[in-house]
């Protein structure tokens, strides 16, 4: 017999990725174990953002403002958009601090398989962002995967005639990875394009 | 350049037991796109529990009563006492609705190589609670573990003369266990323990 306001927080914490019925009960344990620590911050953590986030109408960012803090920042540069398949890799490009241009977020990736066509993802939108805005470059830093490689083709048939400039991320050896554990593919593509020392 | 306050949301969900930076960071996202369905409520539900759970004086149960549900219950047998490390083995017994007495949480197992004593669990507090109320029967549901048999060991001996009963779980076969997947150990207990048919 448990409380109902106890069952219903671990079954809410059991929807989270990661975490199931069993992690759920732990973590409803830490929490109430550490109550000043943790519970009422996370309480009022949740409560600020569900009042405050919002997803930017321009790169479909997730953010406390819209425009968010990326399209917002004017310091940033906006004739270069890098095009994700989800706020997930703009958030690790971000840590990476490795790019400067503003973003834009599909959504997802084309699949045939799952029936997902260009006009679910944010592909119409990017085409008008880069006509209507002096957009030069168009960095698609896609997974290389399938349905990611098939939409990042896609999305660079459609930007050929619009003048920008149409890249991808390059593949080769992870830095500080040892070749002995690499796929024969990334060889290949790393011994391909391999750069002049 | 992450919202702060989704910065903050992330680092508080890492800090649960079975989340990391990544896995907090992917429950974020989960969370803002599904904002109706899982983050309002989850909001909802954590100030709920902030604001309502407590811990039982009596046995040690989290709930949103002091004292919880299981003492309050004049159903329940509160002539036996089943003694329990933590919340979560209170919660794995109620969940098999195996037993009708009444719980006693200790927080915890003696531990010499972690400088834990009797006085750090809630020992004491069993044994004035043996004492006072009408107790027949103390059932040790602890972990079959050194600490946890050590535990029960020292909480037997504290019994004696005490004129109530003391049990501790059996050992064996896991029902839909094989006995191929079984330790030595569990094998002997289970030969040793054998019932008639």
């Amino acid at each position: 017999m448990i409380g109902p306001e106890i069952e219903r927080l671990i079954s809410l914490l059991a929807k989270l990725p990661g975490l199931g019925p069993r992690s759920a009960r732990r973590a409803v344990l830490h929490l109430v174990k550490n109550r000043d620590q943790l519970l009422t911050p996370l309480s009022d953590a949740l409560q600020a953002a569900a009042s405050t986030v919002t997803i930017c109408s321009t790169c479909g960012n997730v953010d406390s403002t819209n425009p968010c803090g990326i399209c917002a920042d004017e310091r940033r540069d906006g004739s270069r958009i890098c095009v994700v398949q989800d706020v997930a890799d703009l958030w690790a490009l971000e840590r990476a601090h490795a790019f400067v241009g503003r973003y834009h977020v599909l959504g997802g990736t084309l699949s045939a398989l799952d029936g997902v066509g260009p006009d679910d993802l944010a592909i119409p939108e990017l085409v008008a962002r880069v006509r209507s805005t002096g957009v030069t470059e168009v960095i698609l830093a896609l997974n290389a995967t399938v349905d990611g490689q098939t939409t990042a083709h896609y999305i660079s048939d459609r930007m050929t005639g619009s003048g920008v400039d149409v890249s991808r991320l390059a593949h080769g050896v992870p830095v500080g990875g040892e070749l002995d554990y690499l796929d024969d593919g990334t060889l290949t593509a790393a011994l391909k394009a391999r750069r002049p020392v």
